[in-house]
């Protein structure tokens, strides 16, 4: 039999040692800090503490100090490590960080893998992710991207604005995507280099107040202004921008999905312990219908999310493009925990709204999910045109091109 | 023809100056303090705009200084107020203080409107209303009350905790509802008691953190330990309790339908804002159809939101009970309004998140509005009881009695 | 106090008559006939009750043996008649014939109304209103209208595929929209004509099978080839028939919506019979949550669209286009009726879907109503049209152009 | 690596073969037969062509004649044949007998398997599953069992009322579920009986008119009044028929999914195919926005449901109960299904109502679903049980008992 859902034994024991961890050491400091880590002492006695327990960068190689998970392995942990909003940072596998040592382990030069992902795999620094634009340039629609990057003796000039850049405040270093070929509204060519924190032309600015607020490090502004790198903060090669976009975003997205099922796992337990306990109008909670059917659609959630997700994994982990799979599984997984956080709050009622429980502090966190990493709208426009440009090469005889949907990401 | 949705012309044109009232004078406000009063001074300042505007207190009598509007004319004007979250308070229709001077005109003696109603419609005063309580009180289930009050000689003696009880924090005076008859879990009896801020007995303890924060004066803990009070503090009638709860309960979750709507408006108006301005992918977003879609669910919840609280209203006015009415406005109004915020904070994408427009406020300040007065799910299994049991009784011969359901109020 | 949602003492007297006629006469008819009414002798027999219980013609003016109610008036009637699927027919309001009464009554001339809008309104005979085409000519997009008349010495020539007709077989006459100006996806200029049944020209083709079967004279495919009128067939002006067909569709489409209000109301009443009753897990079925959940829900859709409806026949008896509020009573109706019928089938379980009750039938009847009339989508996007536009034009200075969504209609 | 999704390659050849025949051979007499079987002489002739082409009886062992798939290879091949109403008759998968092979293989004795599972598993006879009673019976209630079977000499007499009994009428045995133990409303003990047609105390009775009708045998009433059986009638033990029904009921659920999602991918289909070339509004259907939504909401119910159902079929091959996946998978994918359905009849207009597609047999077809099998909410209260018992028992020490829910199920 070929289908097999079960993990590596390997896996599986990574997996449930992160559960232990999460539950026992990164639980209670979660709670007393009400889901946001606030300081860098923090980060690095959270991180000190995984290390510890041998749950530490699991996605990273094992060269890097990690434990060299495939996606399918992600799966596994990361949702355990997701199932406290410190889990992620505590594994170092939090946004953007944990997409950043993905995408330089496919891309960096050896030269680049010393200097920015061994710190950055092994917790001593952080990064950040440049790629999202206020409008009009780049955001749900990458090609509005309008941040240039300028050939100038010995190297680039860059210049433009950024924002939402996640964990810019602090970060060692940026990856940024800049325009060198085309126009704005084209697809054209861009390039991503790696600018270093204290270049002068890259100014970190205001952090964005937002409705989330536990990744660390915010959401920032960042403003390129004659910013100069030279030849050799081009990662990879120059105009393959949007190609290697794609390595980062896919996985980026699956381990998003990863990290906020646990969430919406958590956010049930918390919903059935209370109803499970809580008497009302003669009854128990839990035993009430309308409570009951609250409880189940949040499990077929979950089994439906973590299905999707692993279909999707799997076909990365072929080497496959797997568009079509991530956004589905995106979409769904990103309306499923926001249905569940939802449901588990209503659940417990004006103690769910209060901050004795954490599940206000969930549905801020999970909200701008639907937004992040592409809105739903733009996954669903690019789930469709697959599927109807599919049908159009099939009955026209025109092969493919219309199927094949342009990426859409925040970030 | 006697079916008429114009609404009086005195109160339509009260309606109109509230709106420019609103949108000259208390946005400005709200915006620069994010939609959270914060102080007194923020409070006086916005009143004596009301008052300047002739729009302050359209609720209370015109011998208190008021407007005089019924539960129709409330509808047109609260919709208004709510358009910011700031509204209310200027007018002084924000809860609890509106649905205190609503219960108080009905029910207090003579002395009791000169002590407590006068300063509280004019504004100089706030008031709490102190019915909640913390599990397995009194919360969604109304008989589970289990603060109690026990005849002493010359008055009465209060002990008890209640929880959730808004504005408690700096109220001059709270209506505190106490068991008189009977045990936990059955109806018995209950007596409202007018509490001055200062009774040695009554203890205002600490703000519960919630999603929520605009609501001034904030959630409190109130423990009532031997507090003493005489004859003169039963509001009405002894025993009487659960009936004056109602008086209160069915117009209060009317107005707070209409101010949420207003909010709901809002959010509609800054997305379709956005919307008919932001282009991407070579076209403008409220001309893409998901966008449209969202922009006319919108509309189509906020008109059918508008006609039930009507509906509603108009059965209030004429005397009714309007149990089914308000359960069907009230839940179908907080989900709409749920909806709309949510719809709106997606169009405008990331913009929508940050604290740039106020959308992620509006969403935390709406959520708990499904729980509040009653969760959705305690309405609708009312709205069921009453017409299974009028099927039944239909049927059966028996008369009404399976029908009559209890109240339902977190508040 | 103007609000009022009180009908005229005549009008609820009438609605009255029409409950009880509906229950005691019409129902054991459509039980015994599966919801269908199959034979003109049902319908003459059916009519001949209406006209003895004086309930006939609700919506026809006092000179054609009518009662002349408004819309308002019509609200309250037809959802009483709309309670059993051969309530219409009875009253001789069902569609097509009771929206080309109202549109006669509107525009014909006296020599027309003498002749074709008396036995209508009468119930002498049948008639059809013949807009749809086939793609790609004009059903969503009225503006596709591909059906021409030309000039021809002493009156004009048909040519054209019309389908979806409902009603044409056995109708007397049919009033026809062709195209008399401009091309196919410009909006041109079209007419009305009046053609009486054995015209040559025009062919009543084959029956459409249809997952609806109680619409009596079915929909049918009506081709016109070289079909000669007279002048005295065009009805009103020519060029005028896209403004006619406003005054057409936008009533049409609240009737439709009052009839399916009463078949929602019809199934909520099957199913809370049945869930009073039937026991399963030791309980009875109406007081399992998530029974209540599905009974609550059934009465704020109905609720919901009640108002919605009421809303824009105000309007429309007030002389307005209400082009905003028809489009979301109609959508928001039709959608609430399908899911009223939907639940209250999954109420009665197994029985719900056997024909020993109607609610599969229900179902059948009530899903196309979704799409004719103007699909959900087509009344989503003109939603949106006129709340973009009014901001853009409120934004830029631009009048109202944008705005003026362009009709939408099957039918 | 060890999670794997890919098909055993017989398997998967197997898929794609019954892929190639369901379209080339089967689709045909579908569509010229309203989706309906209609005759034995359809019926054979289906089942020859399956045998020409290899595919009959993919689930059936190889001593059987069939290809002795495990369920995860049923899930890839059920879904190709359920892409035709006509399909699963044609490789003698439909329900009942499809359930009843199965089952037999695991219980009946080897007399009883070459008398009743031979010929079934070949399609030389049907047979029928005789459990669901009308109310106040075995329902969703399975302890509401009534019938009953009582010890006489040499045998049993079997007495009580069946409904709902599918593919009764032709049937040459029915297996039926009588109380050998107990009182309605307990547990207590039930027996399966094999039964042949022509048994004289066995009637079937009334085809019962439903909503759907392709089930070829049709659904109907069997009455047993003094019907006597021999001891070798008896399949398995007595009194262990409340768990040999779980052997069927489990598996049968995913198997009536796995169907069903192949009509949900043929409704796709036919919307997709009429998007792509339907021209409206100037565009072409597929690329607007809201048409969009629903293609993709399709594929992204469809991709759910898949990975659900694998998810259960994997742990029932493991010869774990699943009850909790089963009903997870059971229940979305119902309620999905209907989804992409009713979305690809929206999609298609006037078109999708008529007979000119079969979006309205299979619309009426997929809506019992949601209830046979065991409906929704029934599920719902399942699948909350166990999660509220687990963790009861988790807190409380007390083992797993309230988790251990009770089947439900129509059939």
């Amino acid at each position: 039999m070929a289908v097999d859902f079960e993990p590596d034994p390997r896996v599986a024991e990574l997996a449930d040692r992160t559960r232990r961890f999460v539950r026992e050491e990164v639980i209670p400091v979660e709670v007393a800090h009400d889901g946001v880590v606030g300081s860098e002492e923090v980060r690095r006695r959270l991180q000190a503490g995984a290390r510890a327990a041998g749950v530490f960068a699991p996605h990273a190689a094992e060269e890097f100090g990690g434990h060299g998970l495939d996606m399918c392995g992600r799966a596994a942990v990361f949702e355990e490590a997701g199932y406290s909003l410190l889990g992620p940072i505590a594994l170092n596998i939090a946004a953007p960080d944990e997409g950043n040592v993905h995408m330089l382990e496919q891309i960096a030069s050896e030269e680049q893998k010393a200097r920015y992902l061994a710190p950055l795999a092994a917790g001593d620094v952080r990064s950040c992710f440049a790629m999202t634009e206020p409008a009009p340039g780049a955001g749900s629609d990458p090609d509005a991207l309008s941040t240039t990057a300028t050939r100038v003796p010995g190297g680039w000039r860059i210049d433009g604005r950024k924002w939402f850049i996640t964990g810019a405040d602090g970060a060692a270093f940026a990856i940024v995507m800049a325009r060198t070929a085309g126009e704005p509204g084209d697809r054209g060519g861009a390039t991503m280099f790696l600018v270093d924190a204290g270049n002068p032309g890259m100014q970190v600015g205001r952090h964005i107040p937002t409705l989330d607020e536990s990744l660390y490090g915010g959401h920032l502004e960042v403003t390129f202004d004659d910013c100069r790198v030279g030849d050799d903060a081009v990662l990879g090669e120059a105009d393959q921008g949007y190609r290697y976009a794609q390595v980062r975003l896919g996985p980026a997205r699956m381990t998003h999905c990863m990290r906020w099922l646990g969430i919406a796992r958590r956010a049930q337990d918390i919903a059935v312990g209370h109803a499970a306990q809580r008497r009302l109008f003669g009854s128990r909670l839990g035993d009430l219908g309308m409570a009951q059917a609250m409880i189940a659609d949040n499990e077929i959630d979950v089994a439906a999310a973590r299905g999707l997700i692993l279909r999707a994994c799997w076909e990365l982990d072929r080497g496959r493009h797997a568009g079509a799979e991530v956004s589905i599984a995106k979409t769904f997984t990103a309306e499923a925990v926001w249905r569940v956080v939802d449901r588990s709050l209503q659940l417990c009622g004006s103690l769910g709204v209060s901050g004795d429980v954490l599940l206000g502090r969930f549905l801020r966190e999970v909200r701008p999910f639907r937004i992040y990493d592409g809105p739903s709208e733009t996954h669903r426009w690019s789930i469709a045109r697959r599927v109807v440009g599919r049908h159009t090469a099939g009955t026209a005889g025109a092969a493919g091109s219309a199927g094949a949907a342009r990426p859409a990401g925040v970030r």
